[in-house]
């Protein structure tokens, strides 16, 4: 007896699902009681190197030969992009196959599409590897913490941009500099908008909110801020106040209002938090339940075999659902139920702020400043002054807020802009301390 | 349509589950499709005060009521101690009914009977929360991370050593006076030997590695060391070497001859190690695999609402498997095959040892010591030697080894017992290079 499995792509990740699946042959029997079969898998390109040499006859170009395939019970999702994945993976769902995918923004963009289709066919559809590579936080949401009202889920869910800020924190090196060695290290991709503006943490915040909540929202729902605009010189400032910074993905339900409360930037972080330590091309995820308490999940993030590891753990129950005397009709918990639920606009959201002023070095600046906030109610908890900058004749005045709703801050900023005080554009970041543990 | 749920032992995590299925209708409806209804609770004192109040006519004496009763299909079993809680357990499964259980002692000394008897019987037995309360480790090592060859779990596995080793730490007081302490405020229990001298930890750490290995070991496989013998100032040794002291649990796949390795023990861990920030009643799990890497996992380790966490967990996934129009008859992944494996003397383990000597304060004595370790080919990676303690005349010196068996140690000790130097009996703890990240 085996489980036959069809590939669709053969790249990093597919090439690891094929490792495993190849080399591992005795554990994998034993786990699910019988063999899985790598049958097919589907390439555009047969002559491309792979960083794990295919069994003969194994790739093919020829979407029929997985999609549809009556002999093939479990298709693996492992190509990426929107199209043709979403096609293939909606296909085979509606003739019968199970669905594991490790595409974040296929799910993000078209999940209530696919998750449905799903439902209505009786199939499956894992997605383990999708968020934070190996670490097991899918099945955590699902399962371990079901019996929790979820209060919060934030973490760090791209490994990129962590190298990255890791970097310009541990060597004082710039943004570009910083991307440059990421890329050179294959941790970083040629063209790395996708990881640097954002968009990848937030599919995966998509998905995780699902998952806590029951709520899928759209992509328009959560503001994304990338870390391109982070200078070397505001991490030493995080650090004279007792922070870090990292991109934070943040999916909060706010518990006076009842609305989800979404950040997707970077963010100050208290040094002794233990999202802090999470370095490198690391991920970490904490889950804050009302039962639970906080429970912190890390590990490697991506990687051929992390994200591998994550795809045939899918499918190893898959293939025991699959083969099963009578699959279960009732699907996998998580993402039935979706609900509307409001959103709270981000002008809304009550968050401290790091401030950054390049001012003039001349008296009354602190007051005028501190004047414009204190007419929008915002309370000021640290300042830190530095000596003149030689080159520009400015000083850097650094002002930690308590926590006031996005928009007072932008007005206050608005008018910060017209004293005549204010030599560059103040630089803003947020400060997370309410996710202290 | 609803399940309903019969509990054996309603103390403090029966009532924790009962509070959870009674006030989280809605959540629990919306993740099953339908209601938890708890049915019947067993207890031996009806009128006890209880940490929730049950409703009328739930708690009973008569154990028929529940196990064996044909309206009930999940049978939780939150009463602790092996007798009763195996015959009921046993006879549950026989009679079709699943079963949820916490309890690890009792997996630990008679899992292979019960868990061959839900085999046989086609039925599941889930005991999430029986090790690291609220933290979904059995669900990582049964679904989350089967794809790999698991090289490695450890952790710390008890809440009340935990908190008393963290007071011992940051306060510097005495084992007596931190287990006073964790007694008054509910981490220590009157009798507290199950915690402090390890065997709790030890029956998590059975599981963890018939999980991890497919191997159920015997408690007689594992070598147990409490905490009981650790005095304040090992603590100020330990941070001025840039250690602290855990009490680690570690179940290890010795990847040169294929043995396993356990270590129920204090240890001195590198002061940045992960779990070295493990403070308090928290644990964690660290688990290392060949595809994953390692995957790190804490959280609150016990308490009610924690640990009804993951029973109530465990409930809502049999609830759905209970009612799917076929159960599966595949058991669920992780203690099948059981296999017998060669589990390491404790003697042949290698491991790195601090050892604090009580000395008279005179020539020679280093080298005297030195050269009792070098006999026995125990290389030296550090030394400090403290002044004099004017109360006894001698002197404390501390010596950090590299790695060596055990039997070479006892060996060396044995012969520097006899030197006419030492003062006191030698201290002796493991320490844990090996499992730095």
């Amino acid at each position: 007896m085996q489980t036959n499995v069809g590939l669709l792509g053969y790249g990093t990740v597919g090439a690891g699902v094929a490792k495993i699946i190849s080399l591992e042959d005795s554990l994998l029997s034993q786990k699910i009681g019988w063999s899985l079969k790598l049958s097919k898998a589907v390439v555009r390109d047969p002559e491309k190197h792979r960083a794990f040499t295919p069994p003969p006859g194994l790739l093919t170009t020829n979407p029929d030969e997985v999609v549809g395939n009556p002999d093939i019970p479990v298709v693996v999702e492992v190509m990426g992009g929107i199209e043709p994945a979403r096609s293939f993976v909606l296909k085979a769902l509606r003739s019968g196959q199970h669905v594991v995918t490790a595409n974040k923004a296929l799910l993000a963009t078209h999940g209530r599409e696919i998750f449905e289709t799903a439902l209505q066919n009786k199939k499956e559809i894992f997605f383990e590897a999708a968020v934070a590579g190996a670490i097991p936080v899918i099945r955590t949401l699902k399962e371990g913490l079901a019996a929790n009202r979820i209060q919060s889920v934030f973490g760090i869910l791209n490994g990129t941009t962590n190298y990255i800020l890791t970097s310009m924190a541990q060597e004082g090196t710039s943004f570009a500099d910083a991307l440059g060695e990421a890329q050179k290290l294959g941790y970083a991709e040629a063209d790395p908008a996708a990881d640097v503006e954002g968009t990848d943490a937030a599919h995966k915040l998509v998905l995780l909110t699902a998952l806590a909540y029951g709520v899928l929202p759209g992509l328009g729902d959560i503001r994304v801020e990338g870390i391109t605009g982070l200078e070397a010189l505001d991490f030493k400032f995080a650090r004279a106040l007792g922070y870090v910074i990292k991109l934070l993905a943040v999916s909060n339900l706010n518990p006076g209002d009842g609305r989800l409360e979404f950040l997707l930037a970077p963010a100050l972080l208290p040094r002794d938090h233990l999202l802090a330590g999470v370095s490198g091309v690391m991920n970490a995820v904490m889950v804050r339940g009302h039962a639970c308490g906080d429970i912190f999940l890390s590990g490697a993030g991506a990687g051929m075999l992390p994200t591998a590891s994550a795809v045939v753990g899918d499918i190893i129950e898959i293939a025991r659902i699959a083969h099963s005397d009578s699959p279960p009709t009732k699907p996998s918990l998580g993402w039935q139920n979706l609900k509307d639920e409001a959103v709270k606009p981000a002008g809304d959201i009550r968050s401290s702020y790091y401030l950054r002023f390049s001012v003039h070095d001349r008296p009354g600046v602190l007051s005028a400043l501190s004047g414009v906030l204190a007419k929008h109610d915002i309370s000021i908890a640290q300042v830190i002054q530095k000596g003149v900058n030689p080159e520009t004749g400015s000083v850097f005045l650094v002002i930690l807020t308590h926590a006031t709703p996005e928009k007072e801050l932008t007005a206050a900023l608005v008018e910060a802009r017209g004293l005549d005080t204010l030599t560059a554009e103040p630089k803003v970041i947020r400060v997370e301390d309410f996710l202290a543990v």
